[in-house]
């Protein structure tokens, strides 16, 4: 894969290649000329889709529908959404999906044709068998949260290059996975927007002139809000992003900034950056989509439309670009653009994201745990909105950190990090967590 | 040059090289093992500068001070201001100079220490007799207007890489100039900031990806001018760029937005990109360089300080950079970046650039050509500010464009083109004329 631009002389000099000479004949007998009009390889890359029916994984698709001669969907894992996941199933046709568990395996089969013979698995193994399928070229990984981290670690073990959506698994095993990566030789390619910003913003570029990465925040909706106002925030206006349409949990990481302080620990592992060189800037307009600064002052950004579909489609033919429909990136219209630096004082999880980072081993695991536990919370409306990063620190203060050892050291941290923030919760309750 | 990047392992894996083996002796006796520590190659990169008094030369001055392990200064070549030229021969002892006729060099001889041994050279020849001298890495071509044509061309047939200031070079004999460099294998570096920044975008990236490339432009002084003040602007007035510090010709091409058209016919020549691909925002913060749009949608832009001394770093020692001293870019300060649509009604030197390069041929050489003479003559208060477009538009409508020969050719239509603009002037006189 990926030598798209080379198909064409190379294609050719293979043609123009002539037959080895009869050795009983005078060589230049056999020679064969062939004149090439036009070669036309078929280059396609068959790709398994973790977290098919979520918000990444429906744009990937729409890359995939757009683009149908360049990509085989091979194989699909999803949670609990079969509804959704049986229609993918029609339209794309895949060998292999995988559910949450057996309950929802189950309802799948009821709503898909009978006499079909797809192979439907469950649970953690069934999604790691997706991801590590005979054929698979390219792992998209946008699983939310830990349950992410097993099938995306199988893959790279496996030799499969990532592109990666799942930022929990750098977050909370960033060491484990860039090892195994550099073990494998494997790509990991990001798509989140502000990383894959960064990574072609970084192309050409020598890495010792890197001064400093810089990554833009929407800022949230309440972006401008006093903290009195702030408390009392409910889940419905926290769920209104101003720019990107995404899912419920990274939604409410971007009310909070603990999305920004997720993707700084993730740039940080990613790109092997120290994470007091990587620096944040509130852009409420989403468009520069992050920065990379070098050691001669010069700046190199990437923007966009706010489309999640860019960063997607890059991830899958880098170093390729895909044409992609929509609007193109209209600056006289947009007018302006603005910056602030980020305040830590009312969104103090960008400050926890950093202190986790600075810490390292298995720090960072327990920030993005107890998030988890405290997002769901205050989703049920068991926790209000400024109580998120208190549960957070919490957590962060009771747990004495260690260098991370394995998976299972990794797991095992997250689900302490788990129970203990849920205890924080039940036992605090509402009032004292705010 | 330019292999910076590997100085280490290169050097490292020479000096562990093993001595041939002497003939007598069996060979494992014979190897030498030498560790090395730490491998410190000064590899020193000769410059000769073509416009040294000019703000180009004193910012490419500026950076060699800077820097003085990594540069040393061949030669100099300069016009008229030999004051400024012998305090930079004082400070960087280049072998050999030129100014612009013998009278100048008379001066500059006496202003220079008694017993100087430093050969001094004049005119067309002298500056292409520094651009071609013996030893010379680089040549920064910092000439101001078609002067720089010729010891620019000379540099690139001797093999010499330049570092481009000189946009007439381009604009005027284009074709000429890029036939000669890819004859030669010669690398042109652009030192304009917008051009520096489409390289910089362009870094790592597919050409057959590239969609548009986008030159921004501050606008200039005049920028929200309604069109009957722009007809009273005095010389005054339009020296006053509102980010730049540049000489009197561009900062005047600035404010007729004459400037921006220059580099778009500049860009087309060096990018090989078609002039209706190329696309101009004002952005009056002169922050955002230029953009490169890519079909995907991805937009990679180049951004900075306005400051002349990062884009020649970058052109002198591409693809490495070099630190530089000055305040990093902050966004967050800069607060906010706004664009706009250029606006061809008032400003109609962008319309005629594009014009120009649709046309093709010799065109873009009367189009420059007409825009120096009218430039000199609004300086000198003969024409009106809004004179200038017009001359140049009535030069360019009375040319039959022909395809480029050769250099005699571009010199035969630059005077032509000069001597017509200039009668236009005398015998129209100011008045109709504005």
């Amino acid at each position: 894969m990926g030598w798209g631009g080379v198909i064409g002389p190379q294609a050719r000099r293979l043609c123009y290649k002539p037959l080895a000479p009869f050795p009983n004949f005078p060589p230049h007998h056999f020679f064969l000329q062939v004149r090439v009009e036009s070669v036309k390889m078929e280059v396609v890359k068959n790709l398994a889709i973790l977290g098919a029916t979520g918000s990444i994984g429906q744009s990937t698709l729409a890359v995939v529908a757009e683009h149908p001669q360049e990509f085989r969907v091979l194989g699909l894992a999803a949670g609990r959404n079969v509804e959704l996941l049986a229609g993918q199933i029609g339209q794309f046709q895949p060998g292999l999906v995988s559910v949450q568990d057996e309950e929802a395996a189950g309802r799948l089969r009821e709503l898909l044709p009978s006499g079909n013979t797809l192979q439907i698995l469950a649970g953690p193994q069934g999604a790691a068998a997706v991801a590590t399928a005979a054929g698979v070229d390219l792992v998209v990984s946008a699983m939310v949260g830990a349950a992410g981290l097993e099938p995306t670690l199988s893959a790279i073990q496996a030799g499969i290059p990532v592109a990666l959506a799942n930022k929990e698994t750098l977050v909370a095993a960033g060491s484990l996975v860039m090892a195994a990566a550099r073990e494998k030789g494997v790509d990991l390619l990001p798509v989140d927007s502000e990383h894959s910003a960064l990574m072609q913003a970084l192309q050409g570029q020598r890495r010792e002139d890197v001064k400093k990465l810089w990554l833009t925040a929407s800022g949230g909706p309440f972006r401008a809000w006093p903290a009195d106002r702030l408390a009392r925030v409910t889940p419905a206006q926290a769920l209104r992003h101003p720019n990107w349409n995404m899912g419920a949990k990274i939604t409410i990481d971007s009310a909070t900034m603990m999305n920004k302080a997720l993707e700084v620990i993730e740039a940080a592992v990613l790109f092997g950056v120290p994470v007091d060189r990587i620096g944040v800037y509130i852009h409420p307009q989403s468009i520069i989509h992050s920065l990379v600064e070098f050691v001669d002052g010069s700046v190199i950004a990437q923007l966009g439309v706010p489309d999640m579909r860019l960063p997607i489609a890059y991830a899958l033919t880098y170093p390729r670009r895909l044409p992609l429909s929509g609007p193109p990136l209209d600056l006289g219209q947009i007018a302006q653009l603005t910056f602030e630096e980020p305040d830590v004082e009312r969104f103090p999880s960008l400050r926890l994201g950093y202190e986790a980072a600075r810490t390292g081993g298995t720090m960072p695991a327990v920030l993005n745990a107890a998030n988890e536990v405290a997002v769901a919370a205050f989703l049920e409306g068991r926790l209000p909105f400024l109580g998120i990063p208190r549960v957070v620190e919490e957590t962060m203060g009771a747990h004495t950190p260690r260098p991370i050892q394995d998976l299972a050291h990794v797991l095992e941290v997250n689900r302490w990090a788990r129970e203990y923030a849920q205890r924080l919760i039940e036992e605090k309750g509402a009032t004292n967590l705010s």
